[in-house]
C-alpha cells in the first residue's frame, strides 16, 4: 500500500471517506441550474476542475476537456494526459500546498459541498458489455435454472462468457426505475402472462470503462487490455427473473435487462486502484494461450448491498463480498471481447457479472441468496424479501482498504417504483 | 402505388434505378479529402443537400442539420420537418421545376456523380438491436443447432425475440472485414481449440432507424411504434458459426456476431417505403394484447444475396426473397423492446433478423441453404461454397417495385478477408 497522504481538505483524512486523496475518482456534477461539468470527489467536497482549468493549474494538454457533460473528451486524451493531471491534482490538494488551499477567492469557487452537487452519468456510453466471470454466481443459477447436477455449462471455464447489453438505459445511482412489464410464463399455464415482473432482483456487479479505443480486427491481449482501462464503477445489474428465465433461450436475456441497468457516478482509476491489485484466481484447465496473463489482474476490493424498505428507518446490509473472487479477470475479459476483431470505444462500459461469494451472505443477487425466493431474507424489523418490492430502495457499495485510508466508489443506489400501468 | 413522377435527372426516370424520384434516401458521402456531408442518391448522382441548404432551397427548419457527419442531427428535428424536406426534394427535382435544374453554376456545385462520392455511416448508432422474426429460419436454426422435431422453441410464437448487438463494428456497405478468430468446440476433442473461423455466413437482414427517442419506463404501443421509425436500411449480419455454437447458451451470441456487421449506405424513408406496407402475417396464437397492432405494418421489398469469389468473373444469386414473409413486424418489434420500460434513441438500429423463405432457394444465410455445410451452393464456373472462404465478397440488394418505378436500397457489400496472425 501506498503511503498514506494529508490534504488540507480534513474531510479527506479520516481514514473513513471513500473520497481520500489517494483516490481522486471523477465525475460530472451540476450545481441548481448549471451546466454539468467534471468534478473530482475529495473527502466530503467536489472540486471543479473547469474552475481550476480557467486557473490554468492543470496540464495544458488537457486544456477545456473540464468544461463538459461527461468525461470522454478527457479521457480520450490518453494515458499520459490522465497521469499528468491526476499529479497535478495531488499536488494542489496536498496538505503543503498553498496554490489552492491559499487562494481564497478560487478555493471558493473550485470547491462545493458535495451535497449540494447533482451528480450525472459520468461517461456517454457508446456500448455496454455484461461479462459472467463469478464462478460462484454462475455455479448457483445454473443450479436454479438449468441441470443442479451440472450446474456449471462446459463453455464456462473456457470462456469469459459475456453478452451485450443496452446502453440507453444506463442511469446514474439515485435514478428510480419503474418496476417492468412483460411476459412471464407461470408453471401451470399453457401461455405467457402480461404482467409486472414478480421476481424483481438487484445484481451486485463492477464495472470498467474502456479509456483506449481499439481498431476493427486487431485484437487486444491480456497483456495490453491494462493499458485500455480508465478506471471502474460499481454497477447494479437490475434483473427480472421471471422475464429472463422465459425470453432468454437462444438470444440471452433482454427485456429482463434492459429496462434499467444503475451506476455509480465517480469513476475510481485504475491508477488509484494499481496498489490493490491482487493475485490472478487459480484457473483449472489452464486457459487457452490468448487468455493467459501477467500476474496480478484481480482487484481487491470489499463490496456491500443493502436494502431498505420504503419507510424503513434502516437499510440492512444483505450481502457482504469481495471482487477479487472473481475468476476471469478483467483483462481477460476484453482480451476475450476483443479476439474476434471486435473493437471498443472510449467510455464502453464492461460489466463484471454479479459477484457472489461462497456462502449465503456473500451472494450478490436475491436469486441466489433466497434460492429464487423458495426462502426468505430478514431485514431491520423482522421484514422479510423474496424479491424486491415496490419502493425497496436498494444501495451497493464498494471501497479498497488501505493502510490508515480507503480508495471508494462510493454507492450507487436505486428505488424500485410502481409498474407503468 | 403513387403515380410515376419523373425527374430532370434523366438516370432517375428509367424504372430501373433504385434511386428514382419517389425514392430519395439520405445518406453521408464525401467527395476527395472533403468533408463528409449529407446527400440523396437520384438516378446516378448525389445530391449535396449542404449546398441546397447554402443556397436557401431547404426548409428553414432544418438549416444547418446537412453539413454534417451523420444523419442524426437532421433526424432528430422530427418528423414535421423529414416531411417538408422531402417535399422541397421532390419539387426541385421534378421534370417541370427549374429552380435548381436552370440554375447552372448551383447545379454543378450540389450534383455529384455517385461514382466519384464515398459513402459513409448514415448513422451514428447509439443502440444495435438484432430480432429473429423469421419464422422459417428461426425454424431452420432450431432444427439444426438444437432438436429437430421440437424446432421452434416454444416462446418463439409469443414474443419478437431479440438480442442486444455490437454497435461499435456496424460498417457500410464497402467495408472489408477480416475472417474471426476464437474458441471452436469440434465434436470429438475435450476441449476448444483456438482457430480461424471455419464455418463464415452471412445473413440478410433489413433494419429500421429509430427517429424518435422513447423515455425510460415509457413504453411505445405498436399504434405509435411507425412514428418513431426514420427508415430502413439492408443489414448483413455476418455470423461465425461454429464459434456461435460453442459460446451462446446461455447469454447469447457474442464474438460469433461482434467482429462485423454490414449496412446499405442508402436510408429509405418511410414516407417512401408507405405505399408498399402489406398485410400482415397470419399471427397463431393470436398475440398478447401489446402486441397486437393496427393492420398493414408489413412492407413489400424484394431482396436478392449474391456470392463473388475472389478472382471469379460474376457474382452468382444464392438467395431471392421477400420482406413481406417475416411472422413479427417491424412494429412489434418495437413495441416489445419498450414494453420493459426500456428506452429508445435517434440513430438506433433494429435488425429484422435473418430473412428466409420457404425453399432453399430463399434461405437468407448459408447455414440454411448448405443445411451447415452437409450440402453445398454452386456458382458460376461449377466453384462450390458450405461457407464464406477467404476472398470472398457478399453483396445484398433490395427494391420496392413500384408501376414503372423502383424505390430501392441499393446494396450492402463486403469482402472477407484472412484472419490476423
Amino acid at each position: 500500500m501506498t503511503a498514506p497522504k494529508t490534504s488540507w481538505i480534513a474531510s479527506a483524512n479520516d481514514g473513513q471517506t471513500h473520497f481520500s486523496p489517494q483516490n481522486l475518482p471523477y465525475g460530472i456534477f451540476s450545481i441548481g441550474n448549471g451546466a454539468p461539468r467534471v468534478g473530482v470527489a475529495i473527502g466530503d467536497q467536489v472540486l471543479d476542475l473547469s474552475a481550476l482549468d480557467d486557473a490554468g493549474l492543470l496540464p495544458a494538454a488537457a486544456k477545456g476537456a473540464f468544461a463538459a457533460p461527461n468525461l470522454n473528451r478527457f479521457i480520450a486524451l490518453g494515458k499520459p494526459v490522465w497521469t499528468e493531471t491526476r499529479a497535478a491534482l495531488t499536488a494542489l490538494l496536498s496538505a503543503d500546498n498553498q496554490t489552492l488551499a491559499g487562494n481564497g477567492a478560487l478555493r471558493d469557487k473550485a470547491l462545493v459541498p458535495m451535497s449540494a452537487a447533482t451528480l450525472h452519468l459520468p461517461v456517454d456510453i457508446p456500448g455496454y458489455t455484461d461479462f459472467y466471470s463469478s464462478r460462484e454466481h454462475a455455479t448457483n443459477v445454473g443450479r436454479m435454472f438449468r441441470d443442479p447436477a451440472n450446474a456449471l455449462l462446459p463453455n464456462w471455464l473456457e470462456i469469459p462468457i459475456g453478452y451485450n447489453g443496452r446502453a440507453s438505459s444506463v442511469v446514474v445511482s439515485g435514478t428510480s426505475l419503474r418496476r417492468p412489464n412483460g411476459q412471464i410464463k407461470l408453471p401451470d399455464d399453457a401461455r405467457p402472462v402480461f404482467s409486472p415482473c414478480r421476481k424483481l432482483d438487484y445484481e451486485l456487479e463492477m464495472a470498467f470503462i474502456v479509456g483506449k479505443p481499439s481498431n476493427l480486427g486487431e485484437p487486444v491481449s491480456t497483456a495490453d487490455a491494462p493499458a485500455h482501462m480508465f478506471g471502474m464503477v460499481i454497477l447494479n445489474d437490475w434483473s427480472a427473473r421471471d422475464i429472463q428465465q422465459w425470453e432468454y433461450v437462444p438470444l440471452g436475456p433482454f427485456n429482463s435487462k434492459g429496462f434499467g441497468t444503475s451506476i455509480s457516478p465517480w469513476v475510481v482509476t485504475m491508477e488509484a486502484l494499481d496498489p490493490f491489485r491482487s493475485e490472478n484466481p487459480a484457473q483449472s484447465p489452464e486457459p487457452l494461450a490468448y487468455l493467459q496473463q501477467p500476474a496480478r489482474n484481480a482487484y481487491d476490493i470489499d463490496l456491500e448491498v443493502a436494502l431498505q424498505p420504503q419507510g424503513a428507518a434502516t437499510a440492512t446490509t444483505v450481502c457482504r463480498t469481495n471482487f477479487k473472487a472473481m475468476y476471469w479477470t478483467m483483462a481477460q475479459q476484453l482480451a476475450h471481447h476483443t479476439v474476434s476483431g471486435c473493437n471498443v470505444r472510449v467510455g464502453d462500459l464492461m460489466g463484471s457479472g454479479t459477484i457472489s461469494g461462497t456462502t449465503p451472505d456473500s451472494f450478490g443477487s436475491l436469486l441466489e441468496t433466497t434460492r429464487n425466493g423458495a426462502e426468505r431474507v430478514t431485514l431491520a424489523d423482522g421484514v422479510t424479501r423474496g424479491f424486491l418490492e415496490d419502493g425497496d430502495t436498494v444501495t451497493m457499495t464498494g471501497w479498497c482498504q488501505g493502510d490508515g485510508y480507503r480508495v471508494g466508489f462510493g454507492q450507487v443506489t436505486g428505488q424500485i417504483l410502481p409498474a407503468p400501468r
